[in-house]
């Protein structure tokens, strides 16, 4: 039997001591424009409840960064930040499957292997490498799957306790792989609101710091990386579109927010347009966007668990991002998500699970509304591995 | 319901038409010397029947590869060969169970982030690849889980229809992810022996062609980029050793193949030692370099079904390379398999699956043995994903 070292470290109480440490950034409203101190004692802005946006103060690039697809980061020192080597994911022309969509040059990007399966890891690291930076042992999450197991994976890295909150009919391969970890995993029956209330509560009553990949400001700035990659693969072609799942959107936002980077520096010229994809039976994003009805009292299951989420925290700037970038929100059945995900795995040799597949079935929706034209460059990333739910039916 | 494309070729008794395409190349025995034109159609040397290796003729560097660490390939023009993206996995540091064994230099390679879950993919690309260039359309192979993924996602990329044979008592995981691209599978009851025998009857029967990862020569020339891989990720540093999971041996020839062009290319100075992890319950490599007697037929069951192989067809081939580099040949209890899963999970935030946690099972007794000390830096392939296996117990 092998001995392991513990780490010493802080709790919440403690936690805001370390914000003087990053002076390189501020959180900052994107609501009311307020600006605060960076920490992880936080979750919502004080004055209006919104989540917030880390904003850099100064041009600061961390040691061990240079280059012009180097994102910047919230960590002062990320070579001594937790890693798993999340990113630098292949991106694959999908010829068969974009031939029988009608388009010539279809893209995947394989995010699934990242470390734990899926994009997640790449906001886990920086946010679990700002916890360490602020000395955190103990942590609260909650998840529909893939963000426990990144969390709980980067967490036993980080010789951090996480507790992860689920809902208890989660697919079980995703629950099995977030105890792997050997994370506490707390299953909560009810809606995934109440499952987020039941974190929120134990992060309060223990007083321990809440690591939500929803709320945290420092999520995106890990997903941002996935822009920064696309970028320097297609070089001069960016894709013009880039189609998402989108549950909580924190793929989406970090994607928005590198590409915007990006265009600050000069590196590229547009930002590619943005689209957003969810299951009809759970569509929060496309009805407040489209103006269409939708009644989440009533939502009901969909395969797609990664986006099943009916009150998403940042929806007013997921909204935003979709009018600026002159993106489309879509809604697709049960039936074409199952379907996609076998034709994805027969016709490819992707094994992607429901919530990636849902996002091709939405692209064959938006080629037909006449948003994507047939020459034009779409790339879709593939966020989770098959193997981490149930296998298609 | 979208329409795909089908792909027109060749079977097996038209695959040799090629072979005169394959003039940079020629199949040679490596026990008894003799070579032979490079196709599909053979799968052993006619004369002793020992299985047949890549041997280049000629200087000729495919088309779009250059560079020191470009690896030279069978294929003649990768750039319209199949692909996923396979290779460029990261390497991490494993401190934390590092200093547990009592080293200071441990690294993992996450060969696990191939795009079927493990470094079966590296050869898979090449095998097929080589088979489209010959017009293969439909093909045999048999496998006890990842290489049978492997073929079955690949041969969905390429259009090639497989047949994969399996153990019936294969982990669920394992069978419904080779499934899930579309072979048809072959579950056969009885030895591993059985179902490679099952395999072959089919072969022969229906005049496919035989791609097996056994015992095709083109298999070891994809997985033989690791060696590369490592070579360039390490640099000027390359790991003392390597501990490598070996059932067929498919990782560990490609790797010493790898690492010999690279000596014999002058980018590097020595080549690692290499060294062969086992379980305990079917350990033939290890009886065989380390004079034990070891009963075939009682060989039990082990948790690291991709080591199981009870008569590796290139068992003598691995020994003489175990000789070369000065390796050893060890093996490991389940009991150790099934606790550095776990340890591997929760302490560095691996979820491996455990014929590659059997590695580093291997690797502590190696270090007791004291043929790696604590200063050596020491690479260990995590071979394939725990979420392609059953959960450790």
């Amino acid at each position: 039997m092998l001995t392991f070292p513990h780490r010493p470290g802080i709790r919440l109480s403690q936690a805001s001591y370390w914000s003087n440490r990053l002076s390189h950034i501020v959180l900052s409203c994107p609501r009311c424009g307020r600006t605060r101190p960076a920490d992880m004692s936080v979750d919502v802005c004080n004055d209006c409840a919104a989540p917030l946006d880390v904003k850099y103060t100064t041009d600061h690039q961390p040691s061990g960064q240079s280059g012009a697809y180097e994102a910047r980061t919230p960590v002062i020192n990320p070579s001594s930040g937790v890693s798993l080597g999340e990113g630098g994911t292949q991106s694959v022309e999908l010829k068969v499957l974009g031939e029988s969509l009608g388009m010539r040059n279809l893209h995947g990007k394989l995010e699934f292997l990242n470390p734990t399966g899926s994009f997640k890891d790449r906001g886990t690291a920086v946010m679990l490498s700002v916890a360490m930076e602020h000395g955190v042992t103990e942590l609260v999450e909650d998840s529909s799957g893939n963000a426990g197991a990144s969390v709980s994976a980067y967490s036993a890295r980080a010789c951090i306790k996480a507790h992860v909150f689920v809902p208890a009919g989660a697919p079980q391969a995703k629950l099995r792989q977030i105890g792997v970890y050997g994370s506490e995993v707390h299953p909560i029956e009810g809606t995934r609101d109440a499952v987020t209330a039941a974190a929120m509560d134990y992060h309060r009553q223990h007083g321990l710091v809440y690591a939500s990949h929803m709320l945290s400001p420092y999520f995106a700035e890990g997903t941002k990386t996935f822009a920064y990659e696309v970028a320097r693969q297609f070089d001069g072609a960016l894709p013009g579109h880039i189609v998402v799942p989108v549950g909580n959107g924190s793929l989406f936002i970090g994607a928005y927010k590198g590409f915007c980077e990006l265009k600050a520096a000069g590196i590229i010229d547009d930002i590619p347009r943005l689209h957003c994809v969810q299951a009809r039976s759970v569509m929060p994003l496309v009805a407040a966007f489209t103006d269409q009805s939708w009644d989440a009292g009533a939502a009901s299951r969909t395969v797609a668990g990664g986006i099943a989420i009916a009150a998403p925290s940042r929806q007013d700037q997921i909204i935003d991002i979709l009018r600026l970038v002159d993106g489309t929100a879509v809604a697709v059945e049960e039936s074409s998500i199952v379907q996609m995900q076998q034709d994805l795995a027969e016709r490819e040799g992707i094994f992607a699970e429901p919530t990636s597949a849902a996002a091709f079935a939405g692209l064959e929706i938006i080629m037909k509304q006449g948003v994507i034209l047939e020459n034009d460059t779409v790339l879709v990333p593939v966020t989770g591995f098959g193997l981490k739910d149930e296998a298609p039916r």
